[in-house]
């Protein structure tokens, strides 16, 4: 950011890295640039480095280090699950097991690929989620009664910050022989997790929601022979996912995951307050301001709005010093709402007039003040 | 490096990333940050680099911008061409076409995703290569004689250097109704490759063999309606790699490319000269020395040698001032020899005793010339 840049309100979409983890990566940009399967010394300081990153990977969510699989991303990290349990499955696998179930606000990355398995001949269930954006349990445990292969909620909401009831729902998909997979790529780093109290069995974990670079992702395996890699080649990352390892990127997603270890409670603390603080502005001075999702038992840092009367996309384009979000997408035919808010039950309007904007740990009060008159102001403006 | 280190002869196995690709993504590590899905500035600033990144790589091989897929690595690249290929295939597809052909010394990021089809149906048929490594025509023209969908072959060998006939076999492919593949991870920046005049359909590109970090590759394909999207999720590369971009490393591939262009014939002259006084010091002192592979026509900075008489493997740990290595596996029970000299039809003896040497932009007469004493030495020591 430079001082003429935008307020920026969109850490949902992306973080800045950290400070910290630009300086843990450097080195492996310049002096240290071995190929990790490389016997000599150039080769094993790269191995070291991405041996440690996986431990402070694992050390974020109380998983041991062998059970984490380094990515490309989180979309990976997904379908290296989804595509590789199928891929693994047996023929002989019984036609009520040959079946996927996510919730209605799952990320595209995991509704595409368990979708995409019904041409393969397995069932494909969606469990349908409440105005808040949480998952239904009753229509969860009807669908899983009789029995299933994966079960994918993801843990938070990246569009309005639902928390998930990931333990019970592994609970009811072990109960169906299922591995309980939980994408947390808006949860890691801002509220706590770990995968034995969540009793899940599969996690996905992205670099650059948490301050780390694009390009880098994770998945946790509590058990590798569950599925079969996607992609084939070397055998690296315990023949996982075959690739030179992204060793730069790897030290910075350990990096970064060492220092949100560190920061929890305060990063939580902070990220509250900023939000809270915004959205007292709003409701204070915008009558009839509608709030997607649970704001206070959601995620810290995410605020959905509903600006009443008006296109999201309308208040943003108002408030030009404001760089947030809308869950719509733009077409020559106009506005698409958001499909979460859309499967949350919110009504055309209520959907096309969502903002989503959220905080990170760069925010501060000044700027939060700021952007909310500049998003009262932008709504007065066009209503 | 540092000056302790050991002299760096193992520029195949990865580079070092260059000065000018470092500058060039540091802003994308720090001020950049934006995703460019995001709508706001800090998207458009990322979206437009990363567009000036895929012109640089196209660039560097004659092609279109729009015809490069950026992956996260070479692996991917080839799995997405292979595996999305057979995505794509319709059911109807005759059982003559189903048919993919590869080379005996291929990666095995390209060999065993092509193997993996035959569970599939599809037929799977391997080009033996010469005892230079190239591979043999008259029998790459028999086995299309049936027609096939794919031929992958590699552009030159990542242990001996050979190129390959890619321009000729691609007009085998095309008769035969084939796509024609090449995986350039060892020759691009180093040698000049255009796509037309190779007349091929696809290429594979790797970042960490030509100066850019490790985590980063591209996919050139002339045609995208060919393949179907091995991964599925968000739109990013036009459907065809879902996954939010990975910018720096993006921008890094683009300047690497970019810098190549610039460089590739004082390149071409460095790395020939460093090469060949490399192979004359070693020619000079070890009777009996042999030269696996054509160097004379082959890359420019690749030199794969047989010690006689010794394990290659003991000529390293006895000269442990040199970084480079030998192409068998070492196990439990001892050496496997390098399956690409094993093609070449080198006996057991002389893939044993193989070290394979690169040498790059940094490379020094100083540097050639202290390792070539110390691995004469070495070799003294242990014969």
């Amino acid at each position: 950011m430079t001082c003429d840049d935008p307020i920026y309100l969109d850490y949902n979409a992306t973080t800045p890295i950290a400070a910290e983890v630009v300086e843990a990566m450097l080195p492996y940009l310049t002096t240290h640039f071995g190929n990790p399967s490389s016997g000599h010394v150039y080769g094993g300081r790269a191995r070291t480095a991405v041996e440690l990153a996986r431990s402070q990977v694992a050390g974020l969510i109380g998983a041991p280090a062998h059970d984490i699989v380094f990515t490309g991303s989180g979309s990976e990290a997904n379908n290296l699950l989804i595509l590789g349990l199928a891929n693994k499955a047996r023929p002989s696998l019984a036609d009520d097991r040959r079946h996927v179930v996510f919730s209605a606000v799952e990320h595209p990355a995991v509704a595409k690929p368990c979708r995409s398995l019904a041409a393969q001949g397995w069932r494909v269930s969606v469990i349908p989620v409440d105005r808040l954006g949480r998952v239904d349990m009753e229509r969860a445990a009807a669908l899983l009664s009789g029995g299933a292969t994966l079960v994918s909620v993801m843990h938070s909401n990246n569009e309005v910050g639902s928390v998930q009831p990931i333990a019970e729902l592994a609970g009811l998909a072990h109960r169906a022989g299922a591995l309980m997979h939980t994408d947390a790529a808006q949860s890691i780093g801002k509220i706590p997790l770990d995968v034995d109290r969540l009793a899940i069995d599969a996690m996905t974990i992205v670099g650059h929601k948490i301050y780390a670079p694009k390009g880098i992702g994770a998945l946790y395996l509590r058990d590798r022979g569950r599925i079969a890699p996607v992609m084939l080649g070397g055998g690296q990352e315990q023949g996982m996912r075959p690739g030179t390892e992204n060793v730069a990127l790897i030290v910075a997603l350990g990096a970064a995951c060492a220092l949100a270890a560190r920061r929890i409670d305060d990063d939580q603390r902070h990220l509250r307050a900023m939000r809270d603080r915004l959205m007292t502005a709003l409701q204070a001075d915008i009558p009839g301001l509608l709030i997607n999702g649970d704001p206070a038992a959601g995620l810290p840092h995410c605020l959905n709005v509903s600006f009443p009367g008006v296109l999201g996309s309308r208040v943003l384009a108002g408030a030009r010093i404001v760089a947030a979000s809308t869950g719509s997408a733009c077409h020559e035919g106009g506005e698409t709402p958001s499909d979460i808010l859309v499967a949350m039950g919110c009504d055309r309007d209520r959907a096309l007039g969502a903002v989503r904007l959220s905080v990170g740990r760069p925010t501060t009060a000044a700027m939060v003040d700021t952007a909310a008159a500049a998003l009262i102001r932008a709504w007065r403006d066009v209503t």
